[in-house]
């Protein structure tokens, strides 16, 4: 079976997941039966590129979008001069490709940039390429942490699928480790220490530093953004608090619903004193239910240096899952990087295909 | 969908599942369409009952053994003494229940107790439920370390499904985590905590005490079995690591082929040496791809505290896979018991449903 796929976005995790789809055709054809063509992309600064019929050459895509050029070339409907109406938009795009007469749907695989106050513009992508009948695969947690039950009802009424297992630790399973393999367990919570940069920022902290030495080492590394206050305030990890209630523990919460403490006032000092007495300072992000409430937190706490969080140093994260029947399992992510982001939504696809 | 179960061992474990079973039948009907009828139950010491027309009472069968009785009166064949042969073995009850006329495939429970020298009398139990036309989901981990492809291809054969999620880490999944949540991801090596007697052990004379106290304590809180030797002398996890070889990393390995040194002559000031220098001696269990080859040790081993398998104490376990993909990934047992491994059977039976 072959899906066609529009990418909204082309960045970093956009491009990598392309020639990682590359890398994987064989692979993919063999065990899943799962074949692919990119009919099109769309970008905020290198144009938009659409061919419903041909499909893309992804490689010219990427070397194009690498060098800093314009997709708009790569458009059947330009160079056709066809009469249609030049694509000026993402949600065009979504448009145009849920019109193609007597095909699949398409599948929509979202990897812009999150404005993490509102979810945008990921969840506006995500709810009309629900309704024009897409499916929807997708890397960024705006729009399980804001928009869960409504995005998730959209695509049941209409039969679509919603798959973001990317949205939490990058490519590791936690999705799918409790829906595939957990059939039957309730999670009545969790903790987690989920956000890699504040981790990162504590570990170096401990091996002695300041909190701005340390970010600005995160920042030189590429490994913290030149804005890292997302990071620092707990911001993203409250969003993907807020995607884990929503989908594990069937919550209906935003981000804004989650006490949040960041780190941006800690001391290295206080960090190295919780090392003296055989402690570590984490941000630790966490869950519970609390009668008909869910009650949920991400602020940095003293763990025992025997507990599975204090344990995770640099860009490590885990989750660790209370069930009803098991008792507390946990999933961890030793790595990470762009592959592991990219490798979370080729999960998605196999995924859909399965469920195809 | 009614799936038709024949219990093969009837002890803590096969007692335990069949209660969880009644626990979950309206979970597992909603949400799975999954309903079951358990029509026969063979054991070692407490008779026959097979009642393929309207099933057996599984309350009644569990106080019956409880109290030491046997089942034989529950089997209709006798009752109704319409000249059906008394069923006298386990490998009978297989045949019988594969030849119920017009009836969907039996699925075969094992959970007898394993001689593990031999694998056995699971790894028959199971040879002769696939030739006869059943699927199986067992906890035993005999069959997979010692006949893993024979039964692999003997399922595939006969289009059954042979399903063993509780071999390793009880309920929590291992097997399912890797084919059912990293679609494309090579496994190419893994380490592990896998036996909780000798992690207990180990963790015990941390605190101080010899191993022989060590042990002891452990036999006297149920932990340990009475003869420990198989969990001291590395056999169990040896079986358990050869199935995660063959399984994960597709190899053909049985437990004589995995290196193995017990912790029986391990001293507690050897113990508690690492610990005062920051390490942790566990029992590590591991294999890597070495040419066409795989190595399979399991032994005991000075670990970094910081080490995710130096954080697991007492009966906790865990698996850390190395990936192509995604790095180092684990999944973590905290919490165990019988119902962990009662779930085991439970997750398998929901499996078996997807695929039918």
């Amino acid at each position: 079976m072959t899906l066609d796929l529009i990418l909204i976005g082309f960045g970093n995790v956009g491009r990598r997941f392309a020639s990682l789809l590359g890398e994987q055709r064989d692979r993919l054809e063999r065990q899943h039966d799962l074949g692919f063509r990119v009919i099109g992309i769309a970008t905020r600064r290198h144009g938009i590129a659409y061919d419903p019929k041909a499909g893309l050459d992804l490689e010219r895509a990427r070397t194009i979008v690498g060098e800093g050029g314009t997709l708009d070339a790569l458009s059947s409907r330009r160079r056709a001069g066809d009469g249609g109406t030049r694509l000026t938009s993402a949600l065009d795009l979504i448009e145009q490709a849920s019109h193609r007469p007597g095909a699949r749907p398409a599948v929509l695989v979202e990897t812009t940039i999150l404005d993490i106050a509102h979810g945008q513009p990921a969840t506006d992508h995500v709810r009309k390429a629900l309704r024009s009948g897409c499916h929807v695969i997708t890397a960024n947690k705006g729009p399980v942490a804001f928009a869960y039950r409504e995005l998730h009802d959209l695509a049941n009424a209409a039969e679509r699928s919603f798959l973001f297992e990317g949205a939490v630790m990058d490519g590791v399973p936690v999705f799918n480790f409790a829906r595939e393999t957990l059939p039957g367990v309730q999670v009545i919570g969790f903790r987690g220490v989920i956000n890699s940069t504040t981790n990162h920022i504590l570990t170096t902290m401990e091996h002695g530093g300041e909190f701005a030495e340390a970010l600005a080492e995160m920042q030189a590394a590429g490994i913290a953004e030149a804005d890292a206050s997302l990071d620092v305030d707990g911001w993203d990890a409250a969003a993907k608090t807020a995607a884990l209630v929503n989908v594990l523990m069937n919550g209906t919460i935003t981000p804004y619903d989650v006490r949040r403490t960041g780190i941006g006032g800690m001391q290295g000092g206080e960090v190295r004193a919780a090392v003296a007495r055989g402690e570590r300072i984490r941000l630790v992000a966490s869950a519970r239910r609390n009668g008909d409430r869910i009650d949920a937190e991400v602020s940095p706490a003293p763990l025992p240096a025997g507990d599975l969080l204090a344990g995770l140093s640099g860009a490590q994260n885990a989750v660790v899952l209370k069930t009803d029947l098991l008792g507390e399992v946990a999933v961890v992510q030793l790595d990470s990087g762009l592959t592991q982001t990219a490798y979370a939504l080729v999960s998605d696809l196999v995924t859909l295909r399965r469920r195809l």
